[in-house]
C-alpha cells in the first residue's frame, strides 16, 4: 500500500511540473513575438489553462479513457464516477496528470494562431481542439485504442501531445496566412524578431524543468526508481540538442544565434519524449543531437516554404516530434521495452522493421487526423465568423489593443509604423 | 513509519510550492504597478520573505501553536523545544509549512501600501502584522482557539490567510488614501495601468502552481491520496474563475481585458481555498465561476467607492475570501467533512444553517480583528512617524528612487511628468 | 525497500529544484547586467546547462566518483556501468543530483566573464572547468578524496560548488580586466547598474526555492525527516541575510539598496550551505546575519581593489562561501555531526580547533587549486586565441549583437553611446 501511495505522490509531483510548463510557454511565446502582442499572448495562455481544464473535465477524459471502442471512449464525462484508473493510481491523480497533457497540446496548437488570429476564433478552436482532436489521438495511443493495439510506443507524448498540437498549428497557419511584413514581394522572408530573449530563455528553462515531470512521471510508478533513468535520458537529450543547434547555427551564419540555441534545447526534449523510457543514455545523446540538427533546417525550410511559424511550433513540436517517435523504432532496447511493456525492440537491437513500421503508421494516422479535423474546423469557422484573422489595422496596432483593450506594456507603447513592429 | 515519512515528504513539497508563490507575488505586484516602483516592489517582496520568516521563528509559531488559551498561544518561541506537532509531522516540517502561510498573508497585506507608502512604515508594519495580527487569527482557527472549538472550516486559509491579509490591506489603503492621479476632481477614477502584463500572467501561473501545495498539502498526509482530489478541485475552480471573469469582462466592455482574466484565475483559487477538501468537483467549478463573477464587480465597486487598490488585494483576497469561506457552508459534503474531521455538512447537503452560521461568525470575527488592529497600528504609526506616506515629489518620481536610491530599470527611466507615470 | 524508494524520490525532487536554480541564474545574471548583453547572458546560460551536462556525463562523474586515488577518480566515464552509488540511491538518481551541482558551479564561474568575454572563450573554458576543475575539488571532498579523509565538512557545497566557482570567476575577472567605463581615470569606480531589478529579485527567489533542494536533498535520505530541519536552517539563514544586508546598506547609504538586499539573501543561502545539516536554527540565523554583513563589505572591497565583479560572484559565492565553510568549525553540534557522520563538533561545542583547522585547510587547498588551474587555462587561451575578450567596439555595442547577431530586446535597442550602456 505504501508503494501505491508513493506512485500517487510521484504522479502528482509530475502534474505540478507539467503545469509549470504553461508558465514556460507564457514566456517562450511572449518572448518569441512582438511587444504589441505580449499582453494578448500572456492572457490567452492563462485562458488556455482554464478552458482546456474545463473541457477535459467535461468530455476530454471520457473521450480518452471512457469505455468505448477502438476509435473513442464514451463514458465518464464530468469526472464520471471517477472509477477508471488503468494505472492503479487514485482517480483524481491520474485525471490531473492526464489533464496537463491536454493543456500542453492546446498550448502548442496556439502557435499557428500567433500575432494575427482573432481572440474569438482561438477561443472557439480551443474548445473544439480540446474536445474533438486531442482526445481522439490520445485514445488511439494511450486510451486502449487501435494504435495501442498495434503496440505503438509513445512514452510521454511525442506523437500524442507534440505532433497533434503541431499539426493543428499547421492547419491554422496555412489558413491564417503569414503575418504582415513577414514576406517581401519577391517572396523572400523577413525576420520578425521576438521582443525578449530573456523571457524565451527562462521559458525554455521552465519547460525543461517541467519536462522532468512530463517524461519522468509517465512511468506512473516509482518501482525500481526507473524514473531516474527517464530523467537522465531527458537531460542529456536536451543538453545535446541545445549544444548541437548552437554550433550548427554558428557554423551556418557565423553567429551563435540565441533563439536557435533555445529551440535546440526544446528539440532535444521533444525528440526524447517518445523514447525516454526505451533507450540508453548514449542513444539519448544521439537522439537529442539529431533533434538539434533537424530543428535548424526545419525552421529554414518552413521559412522558405512561406509557412509563417512565429513560435517555431511546427519545427520544434512537429518535425522533431516525428523524429522522436521514429527514434523508438531505431533505438528501443529489448529490456526496457519489456519493462515498460510496450512494443518491440528497435531496428538497431534486432527488432527489425516491425516497431519502426508501427511508429510510422502512428505518426501518419495521428498527424493526418489532427491536421484534417483542425483544417475543416477552421475553414468552417472562417466562413461562419467572417474570417478568423484580425483586420490589417488591428494586426498593425497589435492584438493587445484590438482584442483586449489595453497594451501589455502601457509605458512602452510600440510604434505601429515602426518596421520592427510591422 | 514509512507512511509518516511520506506525509513529511508531501508537506515539505507543499512548503516549497507555497514559497514559490512569493515569486508569483513579485511578478503579480510588479506587473500590476508602474515602472517607477518596480524595483521597490521586487525588493520589498524579498524583504517580506525575510522579515516574515524571522518574526514567525521568533514569536509567530508560538502565538499560533504554543500552549495558551482560546485567544492566543504563549509558548515555544524561537522554535522552542520544537516538540509541538499536532499533525504527527516532524516539527521542522510542520513549522516550515506553517511559516509559508504567514509569509503569504503578509505579502497580501502589502497590497494596501503599494506605490505610496514609505518603506520604513511597511517595514514596521510587517513586523507588527506578523507578530500581532496573523498569528492571532491563525490561532483562533488552526491553533485550537475559539473558532476551532466552534468547528470553523477553513481547509487552507480563505479566512486565515486571504481575508486576514486583505483586511490589513484595507486598513492601509484607507489611511494612505488613493495614489496621485487615481481620481479626478469630479471623483471619477482613472486607470493607472500596471506596466507589464507578461509579469502579471506569469505571476498568476506561479501562484496557481504554488496553490497546489497551499491547498494540496493542507491535507497534512498522503492517506488515500486524498491530496489528488484537493488538487483537482483547486484546478477546476481556478479554470472556471479565469474563463468566467474573461467572459464577464468581454460582455461588459467589449474587450477581453487581460488583468481581469488573470484576477479571475486568482479568484477561483482564493474561493476554493476554504472548501478544497470539503466539496465535489462540480461544486468546485461553480465556486470558481461565482468567484470569477464576484471579483469583477468587486473591483468596480472599490474603484467607485474611492478605495484605491492597486494590486486588487481587496477584491481577490478579501471579497472572494469571504465567498470561499461561506461556500463551505453551502457545498460541504458530509463524507468529506468527516474525512477531514471538521465541521458539519453544508446547506445543500442537509446540514442546515449551522455550518453557514459558523463560517459567517468566523469571517466577521477574523475580519474585524484584522482590520481594527491594523487600523490602530497604522494610525499610531502615522502620528509617531510624521506620516506613513512618501511626499508628493517622491511619489511622482517613484519609490525606486526615493526609497532605494536607484531605478529598477536604469536604462528605461520613466518620465515622472508623463501621465502614464502619474 | 519502500524507504529506499522514498530516498530516491526525495533526491530526484532535489534534482529538479537545483535545476530550477539555473532559471534563477538566468534572471539574476541578466538583471544584474546591461540590456545590450541580456540575450547573450540568457542564451549562454542554456548553453551552460547543455555543455555542463554533457561533460559531466562524459567525464565529470568518473573523475569525481570513479575508482581512483586520493586526488581523482578514473573510471565510469560516459555513465559507465552505472553501478557506483555510495548513498544507496539508484545510479541514475545519484548521477542526476550530482550533475546539477556541476552545472551550478559552472554558472557561478561565468560571473567573471560577464559583459566582456568572447563567447568562444567561455565555451572552451566551460568544457575545461567542467572536466578539470570542478570534478577534482568535488572528488577531494565528496568523492572519497584526501579532504574527505581528513573529515572536511561541506554539507551541500559551500566549498565544492560556491568557492570553486567563485575562484574560477576571480581568475577570469583578473585576466579579462574591468569593463569599459567601470573605473575613472583617477581609479574611482562607477556603478554600471544592472538593467532589471524585477528579474534579479525573481532570480533570487527561484534560487532560494532551488536551494531547498540543494541543501535539503543533500541528506540523500528521508530518514527521521531530517530534511525538514535542513530546510528550516536554510530558510532562516536566507531570511537573516536579506534583512541584515538591507539594514546595513540603509545605515551606510541612507537608502535600502535593492541589489544589496538581494545579495544578502543569497549570502545567507551560501553561508548556510556548508553547515545546514550541522547547526541549530539560532546558529543558522547568526550565520546568515554575518553572511549578510560580510557580503556588503566584500562588494565594496572588490570595487575598491579594481576587481570588476558584475554579478557579485566573488562576494556572494567566494567570500561568503569561505565564511560558511568556517562556520561549521564554530557551530557544528555534536549530535548532528554524528547524525551526518562527518567530522567533529565546532569550537563553540567543545570541539576545539580541530574541525576549524580542517575547514580552513579545505578552503585554502580547494581555493588555490581552482584559482591556479583556471588562471593557467585562461592565460594559455588568451595567448592561443589572440585574446579572450571582445574588441572595444564589440563591448560598446554589446555582446548580443557581436556574439549572437541580434539584440535580446530588438524593440528596445540600447544606445551604445549612452553612458548607461557604456
Amino acid at each position: 500500500m505504501e508503494i501505491v501511495l508513493m506512485d500517487n505522490l510521484w504522479v502528482i509531483i509530475g502534474t505540478f511540473l507539467v503545469f509549470l510548463m504553461i508558465g514556460g510557454f507564457i514566456l517562450l511565446e511572449a518572448g518569441s513575438t512582438r511587444m504589441k502582442n505580449a499582453g494578448h499572448i500572456a492572457g490567452k495562455t492563462i485562458f488556455t489553462a482554464g478552458i482546456g481544464s474545463l473541457v477535459f473535465w467535461a468530455v476530454g477524459w471520457g473521450f480518452i479513457y471512457g469505455e468505448g471502442n477502438a476509435l473513442i471512449g464514451l463514458s465518464d464525462f464530468f469526472y464520471g464516477d471517477a472509477s477508471i484508473s488503468e494505472e492503479g493510481l487514485a482517480p483524481a491523480v491520474d485525471f490531473m496528470f492526464q489533464m496537463m497533457f491536454a493543456l500542453v497540446a492546446l498550448t502548442i496548437a496556439f502557435g499557428g494562431f500567433a500575432e494575427r488570429a482573432k481572440l474569438s476564433s482561438y477561443v472557439i478552436f480551443a474548445v473544439l481542439f480540446s474536445a474533438l482532436i486531442y482526445p481522439v489521438v490520445a485514445h488511439w495511443i494511450w486510451g486502449g485504442g487501435w494504435l495501442a493495439d498495434h503496440g505503438k510506443q509513445d512514452f510521454a507524448g511525442s506523437t500524442v501531445v507534440h505532433l497533434t498540437g503541431a499539426m493543428a498549428a499547421l492547419a491554422a497557419t496555412i489558413i491564417l496566412k503569414p503575418r504582415i511584413g513577414k514576406y517581401n514581394k519577391d517572396g523572400s522572408p523577413n525576420e520578425l524578431a521576438g521582443h525578449n530573449q530573456v523571457y524565451t530563455a527562462l521559458g525554455v528553462l521552465l519547460l525543461w524543468v517541467g519536462w522532468f515531470g512530463f517524461n519522468g512521471a509517465s512511468t506512473f510508478e516509482v518501482a525500481d526508481a526507473f524514473f531516474g533513468f527517464v530523467v537522465l535520458n531527458t537531460q542529456v537529450a536536451a543538453a545535446a540538442g541545445a549544444v548541437t543547434a548552437m554550433f550548427v547555427a554558428w557554423a551556418l551564419t557565423g553567429k551563435a544565434d540565441v533563439p536557435t540555441t533555445l529551440n535546440g534545447a526544446l528539440a532535444g526534449l521533444v525528440a526524447i519524449t517518445a523514447p525516454a523510457g526505451f533507450v540508453e543514455p548514449w542513444a539519448a545523446v544521439i537522439i537529442g543531437m539529431i533533434g538539434g540538427i533537424i530543428v535548424v533546417f526545419s525552421m529554414r525550410l518552413f521559412d522558405k516554404a512561406k509557412i509563417d511559424d512565429p513560435i517555431f511550433a511546427l519545427s520544434v513540436h512537429g518535425t522533431v516530434g516525428v523524429w522522436g517517435t521514429l527514434a523508438c523504432g531505431l533505438f528501443a532496447v529489448p529490456a526496457f521495452s519489456s519493462e515498460i511493456g510496450w512494443g518491440q525492440p528497435g531496428l538497431f537491437y534486432g527488432g527489425g522493421f516491425t516497431q519502426l513500421g508501427v511508429q510510422t503508421m502512428g505518426v501518419v494516422a495521428s498527424g493526418i487526423y489532427a491536421f484534417v479535423v483542425a483544417f475543416i474546423i477552421l475553414k468552417v469557422m472562417d466562413k461562419v465568423m467572417g474570417g478568423i484573422r484580425v483586420s490589417e489595422e488591428e494586426e498593425m496596432v497589435g492584438l493587445d489593443l484590438s482584442e483586449h483593450g489595453g497594451y501589455g506594456y502601457p509605458e512602452n507603447i510600440p510604434n505601429p509604423n515602426d518596421q520592427k513592429g510591422a
